[in-house]
């Protein structure tokens, strides 16, 4: 008898905001959830912060229609999505009540599995939204996120694991989003999880693939007693994505371990995505390899492509290595946060500037927050100078309660400033839809009704372009024909450009 | 203390020959030996079949002085080469003398280690180069062509190596050229040969990547006792190549098994040929992520494109799924073949005129010769009425013995047609090069003088290729200007094509 191994497939979520810039739309994704519905996965990963920005921002789609319409078609799956504790889906802390409310209303519209984050591993802002997940009666799961510096020791985790444990939670995720869980401390973090809350406690664990290990990693922690790992199908793996999932179904055959997946299956929904993914071509991440410079950096990928836009914009593309190098001297100042959404954005964003103006000479207001305690505790002490600037920056003082503790009720004001927008639907999911992206909410509300929008290019497009690459390729044969209007008459000639 | 695993590092021959069809030139190689001599590699791997062939066919460089070059650059470094046994660097099966004064000249500019293997794992197809090699001083390492069929289990393969040590080899290479090595008979096998062969046996494996799982097997191989590991730096890494050379160091990190490489030398070789690999675009692998179904298949990633580009000439480029699907047959038929140079190639070309013709209507010659074990023996034995049908088609008859038994000496027959060739130097070097591409070595003595041809494009027009992508991204954002030649007057219009 050998253990059975449980797997999240990731494609509809992480999978495509890795690798394509979170830009399917919901009309490539219909045609294959039949097939992962009856794949033999344990959930669904589908929604997050990142894919309902998308669906608001560029894709006219409505990100609860989206989630209504995974329910309607993954009849046999858990749903899951990914939910940054009291930030919601967005870049602030919200009161408690919308917390509620926001998980209430993802319930009822047929999340399963919440996998519930704070940025700085902050428990205290988890408290809220895992309560309220229980109180639902659906799945919460507790999140450790992995980052390394000084601080962090396997112990700390496994301690973190065991407050997580305390709160109530259904399972704990171990979440690796920058590919820097290698595969010793995989092994000794699950056994430590294992040893201090009971093997029973669900582990399940998250890795990007980015430095090429983490399969490796996966395979260790199943070995320590890892219950749940996250893969994504193999079109759509690999790079800043995730390990792809066929192959760790192959890495277990003939070991100890197994999976219930159904090889068959994921052959279909690997060749679905395969002729989906080159019409996305111009959202696909350039960086497809394998980086191992990450380990010294601790940045994640996605993180690296922000700075460098925020760079071109200054003129100073040029200078993304020195930003690089930043990177780790802002983390320490500010107690050595994870990098993840949002403390890799404020992290990011104050090397930029660090590089462009000198060392904390210029302060964004939410570095000053992050600095003052308004995101959380850190697992270091915050550099007390930068502390200072911060609090004379932001006319604020330094906090050390729970953040949202100090927010004033507000559900009601959210509900009556959406009320203003055109196109507002009524409904508590629009409130919160307005909630989490004030900027652009409006404008989705207004266009809602034309319905959404496929970004991609339809398949006779790509099949134009390769046939016209190809051209390149092998040399133009013969002159192209063009319609040329000279002195205002249309002649019909053959040409070749002057230079290439 | 943790135990040392060595590494062999393949991007000078394998690598490149994996991801950029062996096109890059010394010139591009040159000025990074001196890091790569110094990062502690156990071994470098910078000669083979392919890279002699390139370089006579593509690149008009002399392979003897790329090895002398190696040689000179790489001073403290064993250099390895991959041999085809009795078929040296080519295709056929050479007189034995042929076969000693290759190894002897080999090893005379600067060859150290030679991993000879035999595509059809004929242990009598090892002994004439193992003999030579040894009687050099030279490292012999004894090479497990790994595949998988229903005929080849893990004890078969210990069976084998045992078979290589009683030869007298000094480390035995499990070679896994297809990425068909899964963790666990990773494990198995390598375990099984410490047994079998003794703790103070050598164990080298060789894996690529292209399945995605491979990493992983080299962790299990490791941890069952393997001694050194073949990878690629990462910048030339993954896809149909290896696993990235740091990926492994990184793995290893915190295990009870280190490398003595020198992360600060890897992170130079990897930024150098990140740097020119954009410039060998056009010869990149099309295939540039993960292929689980080649656990089914067993079809190598290179012979892939080998078959689409036959059919493709026979104007059937559509059926190759049909191929794929007979390649498993026909590999049954001969009595399951690894595949791997030529077993490969043959196998590969009968399925596609299987497909295209009706099966075995017509056979190849060099099938016809596999059949009637003119490469010599198979695991399994091969279909009786194909046996009869090769006989009748190729006017011979089956053997059992060793198939250079039947050749008569021809080192001077050799040197004396090449010896008619314009630019032949007499020397034993030249000899073998008309021995081994009788086809192409002539055109290349002719050549010779005019110095190696660099076919990578220069920084320059990789910079303008990337600035007119971008142009062509982000639109065109006025009309573009030609001179137009009309009824024999040339015009300076602006245009804007009629369709695109």
């Amino acid at each position: 008898m050998t253990r059975g191994v449980e797997v999240t497939e990731l494609v509809l979520r992480d999978g495509h905001q890795s690798i394509l810039a979170t830009r399917m739309a919901m009309e490539d994704m219909v045609p294959i959830c039949e097939e992962i519905d009856q794949a033999g996965y344990w959930s669904v990963e589908c929604w997050g912060g990142a894919t309902y920005d998308s669906c608001i921002r560029f894709l006219n789609e409505d990100p609860w229609e989206r989630l209504r319409t995974f329910r309607k078609l993954l009849p046999n799956s858990k749903l899951q999505m990914l939910l940054r504790a009291q930030n919601l889906l967005g870049y602030r802390h919200y009161e408690d009540e919308v917390v509620d409310r926001f998980v209430d209303k993802s319930a009822e519209n047929g999340m399963d599995v919440f996998r519930v984050f704070d940025a700085l591993n902050d428990i205290r802002n988890l408290e809220r939204a895992m309560k309220a997940v229980q109180r639902t009666g659906k799945h919460a799961q507790g999140t450790i996120c992995y980052t390394t510096s000084p601080l962090h020791t396997n112990d700390k985790f496994v301690e973190m694991a065991k407050r997580l444990q305390d709160m109530g939670c259904d399972s704990i995720c171990i979440k690796d989003m920058a590919a820097l869980l290698k595969p010793q401390p995989a092994y000794e973090i699950v056994k430590g999880i294992k040893e201090a809350c009971g093997d029973e406690m669900l582990v399940h664990v998250h890795a990007h693939s980015t430095t090429g290990v983490t399969l490796v990693s996966l395979m260790k922690a199943i070995e320590a007693g890892a219950d749940i790992v996250d893969t994504s199908i193999s079109s759509l793996s690999l790079g800043p994505g995730h390990n792809p999932t066929e192959a760790l179904v192959a890495m277990l055959e003939g070991t100890e371990y197994h999976t219930r997946l159904d090889k068959s299956r994921l052959k279909k929904i690997k060749e679905h995505f395969a002729k989906i993914r080159p019409r996305y071509a111009e959202f696909e991440s350039k960086f497809i390899g394998v980086e191992t410079d990450i380990f010294e950096s601790q940045i994640p990928g996605g993180m690296i492509s922000n700075m460098e836009s925020q760079l071109g914009q200054q003129g100073a593309a040029d200078r993304i290595n020195e930003v690089l190098e930043e990177v780790p001297r802002v983390r320490k100042v500010a107690g050595y946060p994870p990098l993840v959404t949002p403390s890799s954005q404020i992290v990011g964003t104050q090397a930029v500037f660090n590089v462009l103006m000198g060392p904390f000479k210029v302060l964004t207001g939410e570095f000053a927050d992050l600095m003052l305690g308004y995101y959380g505790e850190t697992i270091a002490e915050r550099d007390p100078k930068i502390i200072e600037a911060s609090a004379k920056h932001a006319k604020k003082e330094p906090i050390t309660c729970r953040p949202a503790d100090l927010l004033n009720p507000e559900w009601e004001d959210l509900r009556s400033q959406a009320e203003k927008l055109g196109g507002f639907n009524g409904s508590d999911e629009d409130v919160l839809t307005y909630a989490m992206f004030p900027q652009v909410a409006p404008g989705f509300f207004k266009t809602r009704d034309d319905g959404p929008k496929n970004l991609s290019q339809t398949p006779e497009q790509v099949a134009a372009a390769a046939a016209k690459a190809a051209a390149k390729r092998n040399g133009i044969t013969g002159p192209v024909k063009y319609d040329v209007k000279l002195n205002n008459r249309v002649h019909k000639v053959s040409i070749e450009p002057t230079e290439v």
